[in-house]
């Protein structure tokens, strides 16, 4: 299976694990939607930085309010 | 490998297959600049507008100039 870990850089610059195995992201203006492969959701306000795809390895970086 | 195949919705809104066995995804401002897992590089002024990693399928939407 090919999904990812999803880790988020806060407002703070500091990096932590935000969601596991996440299969979709769907991106909608400031907000990210994420599902993982068992159909859990998370949204948060957030810019994609970097994929890293064999890595398994997906960075987003939060947006200050 | 978890590479995936990014297809690529242009200004008409037509889908085509854009770069395959894609590994990294770098977005900067309105450029996403993308490598494959042999290290060929590409880059266009494009939004990803989906990820589905488990499918091995990401889509992009063009910006208009």
């Amino acid at each position: 299976m090919c999904e990812s870990t999803v880790y988020l850089i806060d407002k703070n610059g500091k990096e932590t694990l935000f969601f596991e195995l996440v299969d979709k992201i769907v991106p909608d203006n400031d907000t990210l939607h994420l599902e993982d492969i068992l159909g859990q959701k998370k949204s948060v306000k957030a810019r994609i930085k970097e994929l890293a795809l064999v890595d398994h390895r997906i960075v987003l970086e939060e947006i200050p309010e």
